[in-house]
């Protein structure tokens, strides 16, 4: 493998070459698919997207083991080693139906530790990117977010864990200034990040949450299992990414 | 008063100078207070807002009557003449936290019947215009959205509608394809003029819809109250906003 620095900036011009090529096949038509459901979706672009990517990975890093999520990485029990994770269109119901906010994302995790995180806003044309050194929105630094309370800001939770009323969501929600629902574990990390919201539930596969947690605790965010427990980056899980203080509250409302 | 298009051509001008000014005036501090509750704020720039807007509409419009949502209008109990309805920040609260995901919105009814209608997303930069003629995005023509049924779509539901299961909005969230919640009624009325939402349902007072009926159902959308009625531009109510298949199922559903 080639240093670090190298490789950030090589997956750093992927992103955006990622964003380019998703622009471009928006333009035409793509075949969408069911996968375990009517509300879980994949397209042909969710597919060329890993693709390119798996290809770029194996010249760039051809020893780390890749996990996608549409299964063009390999097949992977143990967080040994190096892994790349993929998540090629997150938020493949509202690429489908918006056009709008959904997100690429890549990750590197060593040993189970996170190295770097990219989460790419497509249609906002900002790449959240960094390490445990640094996050930034394109070329600018951010800044940890303040650490508020659960009960002076807003919270995003996934539409069933807030129907459902799943670990007390309801409650959470009322406690909150409000519930946001924006339907892409990429794009509500991002509003995490930047402190739009305050925290993100939701029910999540690794790729969905694996950049996330990189660059949320790089800001001294708190990822962890809704039961307040440590996220194994090759397990789902309801998954909790909050301030501190937001965190605590809320795993101690939700048990 | 001036003849419809010179007033039309002066409001545009007005939402892009209240576009520039409100911009400039987030990057000053300014005060956050509390109206009904910790949920329902109001800030130095909604009265500013309002009362630039109500200056520049008596000098255009010297006959008509004002309702402003902060107060700075007109005392106003019946739907007759002339009357402007404005929101001059509308989802206070993203705006506060956020800094996102919040529109300005005037529109102006004639006997009750929607003349004009703009919706201002300030930080996506785009104006929804228009009236029974055409509706317009800055200076592109808008198309009706398709009429997709409810199962086929996302369906943007308030927070304390979803929450509370109120006229069974949970069953109405599940026979979609997912709800999304983003907090500003301009920005989900604008959003389902686009298609990327079929529908919104949410309790709006009526400088909330005001602007996005006119525009709405210029876009062969149907716009009512949750049990079918009729909507008066004076009162508040739970508002659907929906394509006519859409409308008729979440009416069912609901009631």
């Amino acid at each position: 493998m080639d240093d670090l620095n190298h490789i950030d900036q090589e997956i750093q011009k992927l992103m955006w070459q990622m964003r380019t090529e998703t622009l471009s096949k928006m333009k035409q038509p793509f075949n969408v698919d069911e996968k375990s459901g009517r509300k879980d979706l994949v397209t042909t672009v969710d597919k060329s997207n890993e693709k390119t990517i798996v290809t770029k990975l194996r010249e760039l890093d051809p020893d780390a083991q890749i996990l996608g999520e549409e299964g063009f990485g390999d097949q992977i029990d143990k967080a040994t080693g190096r892994i790349w994770l993929i998540d090629p269109i997150d938020g493949t119901m509202n690429f489908v139906m918006q056009q709008n906010n959904f997100a690429i994302m890549i990750s590197l995790y060593e040993n189970g530790v996170g190295v770097l995180g990219y989460i790419m806003d497509v249609m906002n044309q900002k790449l959240y990117h960094g390490g445990p050194n640094g996050v930034f929105v394109n070329d600018e630094p951010l800044i940890a977010p303040a650490n508020l309370h659960l009960r002076d800001a807003l919270v995003g939770i996934s539409g069933p864990l807030l129907i459902n009323d799943d670990h007390n969501m309801q409650t959470i929600a009322r406690q909150s200034r409000g519930p946001r629902m924006y339907g892409s574990a990429g794009i509500e990390f991002a509003k995490v990040l930047t402190g739009e919201l305050i925290g993100y539930i939701s029910y999540l596969r690794p790729w969905d949450f694996a950049a996330g947690k990189i660059l949320a605790e790089a800001l001294n965010l708190r990822v962890k299992t809704i039961d307040g427990g440590s996220l194994s980056m090759l397990s789902s899980n309801v998954v909790l990414v909050a301030t501190e203080r937001a965190s605590e509250e809320i795993i101690g409302l939700a048990n």
